[in-house]
């Protein structure tokens, strides 16, 4: 038999991408909602919505990531028929400049704009990171005065309360690039390389706390690795200014101004920085938002390397147990800031933007951590098919469920094994079933099955008697169909 | 001057990729809205929803356009770091099989599933012709019944309704390719090629109508622009069951089926196409879908190339001017079909599916043309800033306007010329304005100016006297703010 077998034709593989996934039912469903509740918030605090295509010119995008330096990396790029190159977005803000410059005679000024969709990255797949990933961003763009990032802060605030973040778990913590600029003013450190060095040290705080950045500030630091890596070099007293910097929070805001005001010494542009940590602090208190929600957190070290004036970042501060069964705080789910030369690259002009990005999978992920997804999937009521001749009468019951708002539909499978239609209900999670053979049908009754209860029976069996009070499944008249179908899903819901 | 100019830097031209363009605000919205409203229709039937990724192998996608012949163009694609190559979906069928193949084994069977989102082609683009789009498909892949294909006819009648097209101004017309088979048994046309002419013929029914695919069928036809078309070369015979065929719509299905009947002559695979109209019939009425919804109609050829069983499709029937100031009717907005092997390229094995895609823009047109999109487009408050010294004031204003759900925001430009913040508020369709100088605040008040009546007035000079009944601007107490704007507002929106 294995002779002259014909040579197996070569088949796709069915497989996306490496780096892409398929997202299915409840997960689609779970992040519209939660998007459409942005929106919601977005749209109260007067910002509109652009919707950019998927693809710009690389020449609109710039080489760059706005984050990394390697040049045209990072992107999904190709040649159009005319050799022009043509790349995915990789961000929202990129399109956005484009769109500002282009568009910047006819849009209001300030212009105050969200999006929300997909952006790609070439980059190396890895557990939980993909290659095309959501955000949600909103910039206000034209609008110089801190009151604009003040804002920022009060709509990321709103926002997490109502997609479901209770107040107390999280908090926006708000610091300025200003303010480490009068620092670096103060230490008199000017070299732009030894500046840079000092931004890369900052940012390892998070990691190594302060005795670790004083280390890698002066001679170096011996890493857990047991490598010793090589410090910038500084003095401690040069090194001084950057701790005071980075340890001033305290108890109050005003405390913590006045802990900067040490820190920057007399640099003009660290007090103007200060000031306008001051003012968020001012309007924040005048809309209502305590230092519970929105605080001045000179820590916050992220992005102060690319952003040039305030910082923001929103915190959940709940705990979670991490892969090795530790504790730990779920950590950052949005961030932005200041970047004062949006479309300068188009049109010469520096327009001041400040704005903020929402990373939406870890705000999913911290929703359903918190059970806080109340998920409305519901599999539909399954209307089974015992005699296929009457097809029509199974297709009247389910017009009649769905014109009554209930998710329903007749078995569409081979209906001859009635135990695949019951597995199949199974399968989608069906609250009901509903089943008519011949004899119902003559004397005008169908059988109605609860599924949900079932599952819970066959689950729990000292809920036997329980049993025998709620039959799993029960005749009722053809004509009380939706009724009966509607009280059998509430008493699910109930008790489900 | 003019001299020693420093040489001009290259700047990026603020523009997106040929073919592509950006949505703002409202349009964003309305999408949104619409698509929401399908999405509860699709959920009710008992739809899933699926979002793959923009990004397939093109192993995965085929070679070919499901409708063009040409290998490997009209999509973007560009070769992986490993030389594999990618490319964007050029439609939502490819991944659903792709999908369906490597998760068959975990899905429901039956699977039904729908899908929102962008597609892309590579193509030369056009007026309203842009390269990347919407779709949104719904499809049951794994049954094998008409009753599947029934039920997405009810579905889509159930849509149109939804979204807000009135009973009466749409019909979805019902066909099926098995029945043009029969067709062309009883015609005893076996030669593929001239199949596929014929098929070609038939394509032209809508523009050429009886006579000319008659002439067609023959011997060949003088066009509009004088030039002469070819025919197939069949004889009068030959080609009257075609004619009979695509002309065999009656007053009644009963008679149309008759009619069909005739046409296929003693056809096998003619027969059973008729029997599955007659099916689906029987199911529209049965589920209470009369033929003013869902209607048999032979002369539907859309597609009859490229589906094998039932083709369906959605035509709005309402008239709307063309370019020219002429009357036609507005068209067909969705469409699909019965297609019988889904992911046999992936598999092996044949797997019925049938399936529909919606066409969000022209159905957005369709709505925006009848006045159906009940705009929710609505400016936000401004609250002006008279005095940048008290910031902190405005913004509780704003954030108090908020907490009442009123879309509100502060002055975030330059405050100095106040005509520009009225300018600004009239740009951003502004329904109220609200204004607290230094006097107002020590007297407890603030001015709210309706802003909408005020644009009302400017136009419609006949109003003077009720400009004095309804004066554009009132002095209100602080604390009563939320409500007479909200007052304000309400008055407008019954009077705008």
């Amino acid at each position: 038999m294995a002779r002259n077998r014909p040579p197996k034709q070569q088949r796709p593989k069915a497989l996306p991408p490496k780096g892409f996934r398929d997202y299915f039912g409840p997960e689609v469903a779970e992040r519209n909602a939660m998007l459409a509740q942005i929106t919601e918030v977005y749209h109260r605090y007067g910002f509109d919505a652009l919707e950019s295509a998927a693809v710009e010119t690389v020449e609109a995008l710039g080489k760059f990531l706005p984050d990394v330096d390697r040049p045209n990396e990072g992107v999904f790029a190709w040649q159009d028929e005319d050799d022009a190159w043509m790349a995915l977005r990789y961000d929202l803000t990129a399109p956005l400049a484009r769109v500002y410059a282009q568009f910047r005679n006819d849009l209001p000024s300030p212009y105050r704009r969200y999006a929300m969709g997909p952006v790609w990255r070439n980059e190396k797949p890895g557990p939980g990171r993909y290659r095309q990933f959501y955000q949600c961003d909103a910039d206000t763009v034209g609008a110089p005065s801190v009151a604009a990032d003040a804002e920022i802060c009060m709509m990321l605030s709103d926002t997490l309360e109502t997609v479901g973040i209770p107040r107390g778990d999280y908090i926006v913590r708000v610091n300025n690039r200003k303010v480490l600029n009068g620092v670096l003013e103060a230490m008199n450190v000017t070299d732009a390389a030894q500046q840079a060095d000092v931004l890369r040290t900052i940012d390892k705080f998070d990691k190594v706390g302060e005795d670790g950045v004083r280390q890698l500030l002066g001679r170096g630091r011996l890493d857990a690795s047991g490598a010793y890596i090589d410090g910038v070099g500084l003095s401690d007293d040069q090194a001084e200014p950057v701790l005071a910097f980075l340890t001033s929070k305290a108890a109050d805001a005003a405390k913590t101004l006045a802990n900067l005001r040490d820190a920057v010494g007399g640099s003009d542009t660290g007090l103007v920085g200060i000031n306008e940590l001051e003012t968020i602090g001012d309007l924040m208190a005048a809309g209502g938002y305590g230092a519970k929600r929105v605080d001045i957190d000179p820590s916050v070290v992220r992005g102060l390397g690319y952003y040039t004036g305030p910082v923001y970042e929103a915190e959940l501060t709940f705990e979670i147990l991490d892969d090795k069964g530790r504790k730990r705080q779920f950590g950052s789910v949005a961030g932005g800031g200041r970047y004062d030369d949006l479309v300068k690259r188009f049109t010469g002009q520096a327009v001041p933007a400040t704005g903020v990005s929402i990373g939406v999978d870890r705000l999913l992920a911290a929703l359903r951590e918190k059970g806080r997804m109340n998920s409305t999937a519901q599999g539909p009521v399954v209307v089974t098919v015992m005699d296929r001749n009457r097809l029509g009468d199974y297709q009247a019951m389910v017009a009649e469920l769905r014109s009554a708002g209930i998710r329903a539909e007749m078995y569409m499978g081979n209906p001859k094994n009635f135990g695949n239609q019951l597995k199949y209900a199974d399968k989608r999670e069906s609250p009901v079933a509903v089943i008519e053979g011949g004899d119902e049908h003559a004397n005008g009754v169908v059988q109605i099955k609860d599924l949900a209860l079932g599952a819970r029976l066959s689950a729990e069996i000292e809920t036997a008697e329980e049993w025998k009070a709620q039959p799993a499944q029960m005749e009722i008249k053809r004509g009380d169909l939706v009724a009966e179908v509607r009280k059998m899903i509430a008493r699910n819901a109930e008790q489900g």
